[in-house]
């Protein structure tokens, strides 16, 4: 168990901040905390999300086309199935871009685990996930 | 306030996972929850970081040398300034590689806060915070 | 104690939807859950504030003028001192607009509370209060 | 979610306090924690309400006529379905006054949510809600 | 560690409502949940207290002056030394019945605590307690 | 809500430790924390029970015979249906001496509740309960 | 309830380390928190395990073949029968060694629990247990 | 962070039981929840513990002679210094059998912690310890 009260913070780079507000605040229900001329700082899920003007940063063309979940991406673990099953609705009524589809991985197995991955305006991948057996969490 | 159960996932690229486990583990006092050939999984502070084999994305030479703080890096952001002393008394005594010295920005504002900058053996950033006002951690 | 995962919800006239944002949000701290055209929803110190556009009820001329604290207000009654202080610091940096300063009521009885209270763009009044005795919150 | 050891405080007007007592603690099972002459200060589901003897900003005849629930009405959204019907069901039982009947908002979208709003003697309205997914709370 | 959500609940006896009322919710600060013709329940810091009408049981005379703390007597025991001093602050500012003064038991043991002593109107008594180490609250 | 580091604590005569042990460890459950020779104290569901040996304090003949629920006895409300299913349990398996059969009580209202008695070997009477409506607990 | 910020710590001996971490963190998804040549301690399901390189304390021979559960084992009782379950599961898929299969103690009385136990490399025994009354899990 | 709901179990043997509870209860303030002829449950600051009567695996002689803090121990790591603190104070009043002094162990290291051994009758080993930082406990 983590502790409520710290945050986890990750920055990433952003393609457009209106671009940016509207995948994550409109579409993905997150949060606006504070809006600067290079960067928008998010409450996602609880813990916090900067997104740093760079389109520099952003793939594109081959880069772009090559794009794969690994090593890169970052996402919420969720304990309970039911938020797990509330984002997928959300993804779905709001027409959320999705990188890869829900599915299940290493059935069968302790890991196993739904996952779905979803990518946002400036390509960055974002993974959703519940473990049958949340001490697989880690 | 983030839940408890849930828990925010990163993963990031890794030149070396015994260097990896070396910095992450050995150093920082994570601890290792799964090995496997091409990732090990960690405990990062109540949070899940991947570490996946993947020299080929770790940056080199004149990549290496423009590295910057934005738009990507980490962290944690402590409640308790208690917690913020106590992460670098370890940098310190363990010698782990300092990226930006520990050191208060946007000092007299509402916003300000005590930040220190690390890097891992493969350039990834991780800044770990602590603001005077906990509102403000979003 | 309240349960943390309930909220409290209050909705309130709001004369500008762009005024009431950069009093909540960029002033206040207050986080953007939502907006709609007639509308914005904040995360409220963890409560829900809707501010709806509705010029027509928000106090002008002698109304205004006869503003005072009674019988219509709302905030927040902080547990915690230090948060009181949190807040006041930020009105004082942010010059957010009092409408009574911070003072001491009920000295020397058990009800002494500290208490401070601003007006919004759309002369909405919020009290921040603090309680010697925390058992007088109710 | 919000800290449990912070409240909310409300002021409303009230038009008598022996009516305003009937329905908040005889009625909806507030508890009320102090009397005065000029107001009473209840426990509202964790709260704090405070009912200020104001008749005179209560609304009467054609202001009585044209209430609405925007923009001003106050609540609770549980997160719990099951703690909704349980005000449901104490809102039939006791015959109080219902402004507008349950019904669901919203059907088919991510913001869906169950609510039914009531009225006090002095005509507050007070909206009682339930979202499908617990991250539209705000 | 007691469970937040279930209630200790003790019935008590009163030789007069409005009396209970006064001492409890007037004088001590604790809330009125419901009141009844032949009771009433309060929100006694957290647990529940019911004061029925039975004057019958209310000792007088001789035997209300042979009263003794032992073998009946009810209270609360606080984790934090804070919480006793507001208690013994707001006893004198409101001058409660002390039945035997706030002293210091058990000095230089391990069971060592302070212990204030008040007598209800219908000569029931309450302790309330602060145990130096808090694992001799049992 | 209670606060789960605070304790409630009742003092109550018994005619017997040993008969008192009997009862509310070996019977009941609950957890033995000091045994003097003039009292035992307990850990009950969370709390602080003490049995002060005073037979004399303890009802027989008539007084034994005329004893009712009201105005004198303590339990434990629990906001789960199940822990009171498992208490009836332990009473039906472990054959304690019941005052009052689970029943029903104010059916078809807000407070309906479910309710048993027992009866201590010094004829204290315990009370457990389960409330449809768990804001009915005060 | 124990209190979440603590921690049990229990020393065993070990025959050989790397058993001990295959048997613990690959086995039984244990996390490792530190590595040391003579010991490893472990994250053992919120508490803290060390197992101490010690092969002259591990039974063998006739001590081995008279090895039983009583007077010494340790493990994890789950408040919640599903966790035991995910337990089960996992020594399953991963064939961990078991000493004891899962079967019912005490069918029909208060104390009835399921019970399996497990043997480490070193033949340290492990018990994990669930009751069905969660009051006897002291 | 452990599972507050969930328990530790530890069995151990004794040589007696009566001797085992006044160790751990009338020394250590430890809670019994149950007796039985071959064993005492307890409530172990939290966790469970059991005293198994089995004199035959208690060290006698020479055996007890050698008796080191390895490989085999249990005990408590307290979060907060204070607990450890008063822990101390109790074994000086009650003049528990010390086995090894407190005292600061790996000074100057992230490792630092304090730590006290008691023995008990049955040369069971007890070590309590405090870390400057909490993030050692594993």
């Amino acid at each position: 168990m983590r502790r409520p009260d710290d945050a986890f913070h990750l920055a990433i780079p952003a393609r457009d901040l209106d671009e940016a507000y509207d995948f994550y605040v409109t579409g993905l229900g997150c949060h606006l905390a504070r809006r600067y001329d290079d960067r928008i700082t998010l409450d996602f899920f609880g813990d916090q999300l900067v997104c740093h003007l760079a389109p520099e940063a952003v793939p594109v063309g081959d880069e772009l086309a090559a794009l794969r979940l690994y090593p890169r991406h970052f996402g919420v673990t969720f304990h309970d199935r039911a938020d797990l099953d509330r984002l997928l609705r959300l993804v779905e009524l709001r027409k959320l871009p999705v990188f890869a589809a829900a599915r299940l991985r290493f059935e069968g197995l302790v890991e196993e685990h739904t996952t779905v991955v979803l990518r946002d305006p400036s390509a960055n991948l974002l993974e959703f996930k519940h473990y049958h057996d949340p001490r697989m969490m880690y």
